[in-house]
């Protein structure tokens, strides 16, 4: 993995580039991510262009010996662009123009947004497209950030109608995918279909979800229309694009097949505060972040975009855009950086060279702090980045493939998007039901691979499906078709893919492979649990109970005599939401017939494999030990010990079986 | 009482109609709803007719035996009808238009869609008014559901300043009446008078007062122009109405003097989860509802329309609209059937026969599934139907006059509105005190009718008033002339009709029949109580402290020395809120000079008699009995025994004393 | 101190004002404040006046040896004027007209609206301006009530662009002090600056700032505008205006410049529960309003005006406007008319002479009740106005300088403003930490002054400085000059002028009298806490926390080795937030260099000298000793006891040193 560092050259005097540069190299720095904020500067404008300090910029770092990825400026329109287009806003769901001000201030469905990016892309791809020192690019910066995504403009409203009549071709059946019949909501034409917002009360729930489909698949084709303009101008580049973390209003997998390599950006501090987890969680991991934070992302985008992956900015300190902001504990950006690399990430970018002393981000620590000196980060990048050169030479033999994850978890944006549109209980929370079958995996020492419905699974050992509404024939034929144990959570198979009830009712298609109806479903309170006994112990579940007639015996019984979990064959199925420790004696349950290996982690601990080195990290501030079942009798280790000191890491040569 | 069903057959293949129609009959209805959200498919597009379906669904359902009660569309006016006169929706009190795409999207106060109104209805009522399976209408659908009673549209004010020059006749009487020279406020003419919407700060309470009042008074206007249409058209029908659960956006007493009979939809487990009860007696109920919130309904709508009462909706299993939705209680479904019938419902209709797969809707139960299978209540209602058969046959000596309720409770629309506009303080809460004294007189077993503030009370021996803030000559000349023992609460008399300190402060004309004056009031936050004895015990009260002059001595004192209930003669009188303990220590003192029989009921059992049948419910979700001074020596019982089961219903034919 | 009261001559028969003036001479009133919400009354039509009423009402009033302040009445513009003049309104953040309907519907920004003042306030002060019963004007009523500072209407956008334009001459410095490159923001001209409101995501901190400055600005200059025109027309009375608790939109040091007497309306117990304090102590002063609210804000706005304080609205008992509104304790009406004089007041006013029983405040309270018979105040305020006829004749000794306050605590608006605009933390309150460190000074019994910063502080013996983010030249100077012992809070120096980061890092200028630089800073949940050791005990701070580089060895040192409090030579520094008795230690541990006298009164007693006075007060509901060192061997006292009730004060004259 190479490191890189993202910088702003037009921030700071030109006098100080080329040390800027030097500093870059000494530091150990391969990489440098420049440009994605920089329209009003390379068209001060309209129509005038001034590339004199990019041309000198990309010139000096070049120079130096660092390879250049260039973003695309289409985050930031400037102002002129705004006061002569207008209706390049995009809307909030009150109906006003999101205004000017911040950034992201355009709408993914305006035509004359769309005429504008293709120009200024056009103009930056032309001239840098075959520079020496550009070797990839970036296309915008964080598709969606601050709830983006979906605009209720006209000209999203247009967009919308055209896209309902390429899927639906007529109206006919427009009204009987959404059942238009249900309050006299029948449709004449799509001319019709509005948006679905500032309704009486709720819309119908098929409407909003096409509309999130709709708005999905309008970030999908800008992105592909200024991929495009990349291809043809900058041939061998590589394409990037710079994903957020927990974000999911657009499907993430099905963008990653116009790119290269999926990079995201991690600020685990900053995540933690803002998500909703207990105060004590919080405060025991304020200044480390959740310890499956990153773990999950680098999963989710490494299955994005087939395995190849990159964390384009990283979290080097405190930052500003959080509720609260502490700083890292020290260790911790290494830690990070190197749980990367454990990850398969091929590049990580520091989030910034050095802190901009004005401006939204002031308060958000770079490398370097305002007045040039070393801030915290500093020298643990320096640090890891001679680790990363001794590494790669103990790691020159090829990957064992035998360390694959034979562990696959099921993420569905759809899912998601229908969560949100037709929750039927306000405890449901697809995202975080998903995080905590991925914490249970991860505390088991599994390594996971995240992939779309519809994969291939044939190459697991165990399936994880925490929930998909939706199961389509190709998702349907991946599970019939593997030899893996599956684990199903609640609701799968509940809903048509225009969020109908199936016609023989939910697990809809999944009985064609397991003998079991939902007849109804009830959602509950946060106060309410339901409790069984399960291997010996009493087992909680929650928010979600579905009611079923089946031949199976149930496993687990709740008290009030409906089943919770029944299991055939290789396949198991929830009937509500485990809490973790019932799904932790679920899947080492299950473990006989399957990966084997299943064992529990101390809290704050997590494993990770790559290749033929096995990593070890402690997010924990307190020294913790590895146990001697995950740490078999190793000779020598490359870095750290049994014994990991607070926010450090261990890791060492595996060995064959 | 009968039972029915709503129906969709809009939603369904046209095969299938004839053998839903045998089956209601098979399962024991009488009565099937439909029709009242079928606008587009009836009118498809402006003008354009389409009754062959309407036709022939009434002609299958009537002929299998069933009587139809069709409900005018105007509750969905189709998107074609908003498209031409988008004039016609209501506006927000953000002033925004709320658009077409969920249901109730309309303007009380629209010229324009009163006249959409008249032609459809007239068109519907001419088409089946006089058919024989016809026997009766609902006009519209729940009034005001969706917070649509209030309208902040241009059309709106229009017909706000007609209303006020109407009320007021001259701009000085309002003036006088609003105490407009308050913060300059003064208008010179009616046509200067805007909504109270948008204001910088609180608005004239007076002003919001009548807007409230002028938004009631559209809703029953507009809904007179339907009966009115229909009672020229469809001689010898009954007309209902079908209200909702605490809702209180207009006066339900007005509107019912002009239909016949007042319909009401219960929905008891989406109305505990919604409202703000304790969490332990959430979860209590969970599954069964607030033991009152039926009781208070049939109570309060039956007081509507002179003793006429009917349940138009009965959920029959999960709904889909709560924030958790869990599913009854196996026999709450025939527990709240015949809770409807001890309190005097002449017809229970349950929504709806078949859970419809599709639209806003599709998780909320029905009697059959989607795949036509039986659904939960399926069972309970083919026995409860059947029990009706029986409980008619042993009840046909005539009802027991001497059963009709002696407590009645004041019901006032009008304080509520006061009581939003003006509250004085957070906690105070209108509709929740009124149900604490609701379910404290239940709890001592009393049958109860709700009647509006100026009823007759001479046939009551007690009456309960938890708060009357405007006493009118009529609700005056009421207390003045019956016997009763009166119970008054806080505020009660505090307000002349224009929301104005009475000129002899509060308890303004109360003052005639009790000797006290109120010299200043306080409220208070939910932390702060205020505690005496009474009766030997320490008694607590909160939110409200009326500080009064008076030559009556306290019956109880607070600790700072405050008296917080005193009493005149056969009137009582608290200056606070009383919890539930002091409340009901009072109402047993009174208890030597009035109806006497009270002793308190084990929680979640409730009692009421119908004519001569005694009914006893247990709401608990575990088995319960009943004290022996509530199930005196009765040889046998039609229904159940002393110990009721979880959910379950004890019946018995009431001794002539 | 004189006594006073606000009287609406307008809302009653003319028949009663010769009683109602007689009575406010009898009671001890001599000062009468009207007209401030009369502009209908005077003005009921365009152009036309009338006159006649307030000629009579001023005639009466004068005539019975009162003397007047007479308000200018454009808080209140009349409806015809808003119907006329629609662009008068303001707008709120949603970019929506604040309609009319209540008070304060006019921007700052509209010229109209000032054109219209000139015209109604010149009328008003050409007509009374040489009235011999008139001897002051109070400008407009409670600037910014409503949160109607900041208008962001297009009129307001307007002004803003020139403000920009006169502040910074050209584009390129406001890019400058911007950091406009930041996110592609350049602007080309003034006229493309819009407001900052309805961004995407954060505006721009600087512009926000900018904004809030420009905003306040618009209040002086309106202000100034009225204040022009009554110097011209009045000459020899005094201007007023009264100002409100914890407001802080506009710079009150810059708008006192104009007047003369910085009056403000005091509302103990409505603040008390609007407010955020735990509820314990929510409760405990429930009817006493907190003890020191009162007191900072004499303290503050007799710093405003130098040293020129009144209370032109004194809260008598119950209001209407906060969540809860309980009556004050018996006794605290005239507690609270002893405090203002002991801080200083040359007047105070009860709000109001009769509660008004319609309209907006018909809950309020006034001295009489809407009957006209005295309320609950009446007697406290006939006790407290005789008894200061007896201290004035007391204390007719010249006042000891030497009593003078030795502690200035530095209030700033704009850090205030700062916090707003970039807070870093959610836990960041200014005003709430101002309050602190002042509630920390007054319990240890010292008398204190709020300065502005850049104030002379060379007649301070300590200064109290609980953070100021942006430290001018001038302040810079005072800190240096002063031989005063000074305590910093945390993040002062932290920002320039325009919220950049300083080029030497923070604590900025504050370097050159402090060797230390703050590397980073975090903020911190309300879970998180750090602790230390100091002076033998544990200690805690919390919220922020700045990790600094300096030659000092810290005070205090936290759990994971951040110091938390430096000293060097006579300025003391916090990186952190230090709870109460952290701070109290750290003032404590200062008493040997400093003003000596530092000991810690009992809960809820606060004291306070003016002059030769010394007063102590008890705002206990339970009855308090002084403490002997606070309450010297003295031989008699003028008012109470060492031992004091519940709500009730002590007054003995100071004994010479």
């Amino acid at each position: 993995m190479r490191l890189g560092v993202c910088y702003y050259p037009e921030h700071w005097d030109r006098n100080i580039w080329r040390e800027d540069a030097k500093r870059m190299i000494d530091l150990g720095l391969e990489v440098v991510r420049i440009g994605e904020f920089s329209w009003a500067m390379i068209e001060p404008a309209p129509g005038v262009y001034e590339w004199n300090w990019l041309d000198e910029a990309v010139d000096v770092l070049g120079c130096a010996g660092l390879k250049l990825i260039l973003g695309t400026p289409t985050a930031t329109p400037p102002k002129w662009l705004v006061d002569t287009h207008p209706d390049i806003l995009a809307h909030d769901r009150e109906g006003r123009p999101r205004q000017f001000g911040s950034r992201r201030h355009y709408c993914f469905s305006s035509d004359q947004y769309a005429a504008e990016s293709r120009r200024i892309v056009t103009a930056m791809v032309e001239r840098y497209g075959q520079n020496n020192a550009v070797e990839a690019w970036q296309t915008d910066n964080e598709y969606g950030c601050h709830d983006t995504v979906r605009s209720y403009s006209p000209e999203a409203a247009k967009a919308f109608r055209k896209w309902l009549q390429f899927r639906y071709g007529d109206i006919a059946a427009l009204n009987e995918a959404w059942g238009t019949i249900f309050w006299s909501q029948v449709y004449r034409s799509f001319d019709e279909v509005d948006l679905p917002n500032l309704t009486v009360t709720e819309p119908n729930p098929s409407h909003v979800f096409d509309f999130y489909r709709f708005s999905s698949d309008q970030v999908v084709a800008y992105n592909k229309m200024q991929v495009n303009i990349i291809r043809a101008n900058s041939p061998g580049r590589e394409i990037y694009h710079n994903f957020m973390g927990h974000f999911t209003d657009f499907d993430h997998f099905r963008l990653s097949e116009d790119i290269d390599i999926a990079g995201w950006d991690s600020y685990p501090l900053g995540f933690l505060d803002v998500e909703d987890y207990p105060a004590a969680e919080k405060e025991k991991f304020m200044r480390q972040g959740h310890p499956d934070f990153a773990g999950f992302h680098h999963d989710l985008y490494r299955g994005c975009a087939d395995g190849r992956l990159a964390v384009m900015e990283q979290q080097p300190g405190p930052v500003n855009w959080a509720r609260h902001n502490p700083a890292p504990l020290p260790g911790m950006v290494r830690l990070w950086t190197h749980e990367a690399a454990a990850h398969g990430a091929e590049l990580l970018c520091y989030f910034r060279w050095r802190q901009a002393p004005f401006a939204q981000e002031h308060m958000h620590a770079g490398l370097l702090r305002p007045d040039n000196s070393p801030a915290q980060a500093y020298e643990e990048v320096q640090r890891a980045a001679k680790e990363f050169v001794d590494l790669k030479t103990q790691n020159e033999s090829a990957s064992f493939k035998s360390y694959a994850p034979k562990v696959a978890l099921i993420f569905s944006y759809e899912t998601q998007w229908m969560s949100e549109v037709a929750p039927q209980g306000a405890q449901w929370n697809y995202i975080r039901i998903v995080m905590q079958w991925y914490s249970v995996a991860r505390s088991l020492g599994c390594d996971i691979d995240i992939v779309a419905p519809g994969s291939e699974l044939d190459k697991y050992e165990f399936v994880l499906v925490p929930s998909l509404f939706h199961v389509s024939a190709s998702a349907l034929e991946a599970f019939s078709k593997t030899r893996a144990t599956i684990f199903f959570g609640p609701r799968s198979g509940s809903k048509t893919e225009t969020i109908q009830i199936p016609k023989n009712l939910a697990p809809g298609p999944l009985q064609e492979i397991f003998p079991l109806r939902v007849t109804h479903s009830e959602s509950f309170p946060d106060f309410h649990t339901e409790h069984g006994k399960f291997a010996g112990e009493k087992v909680f579940s929650h928010i979600w109970l579905d009611h079923v007639e089946t031949s199976l015996a149930p496993l687990v019984k709740s008290e009030t005599g409906a089943g919770l979990l029944y299991r055939s064959d290789r396949i198991w199925m929830f009937t509500t939401v485990p809490d973790e420790n019932f799904l932790y004696l679920a899947l080492t349950a299950a473990q006989e017939n399957s990966v084997g290996n299943i064992k529990s982690l101390p809290t704050g601990l997590r494993m990770r494999a790559n290749g033929e080195l096995q990593y070890a990290f402690n997010y924990n501030a307190e020294i913790s030990d590895l146990p001697s079942q995950f740490f078999p009798d190793i000779p020598t280790t490359l870095i750290g010990a049994k014994t990991i000191f607070p926010a450090d890491v261990a890791c060492w040569r595996k060995q064959q079986n």
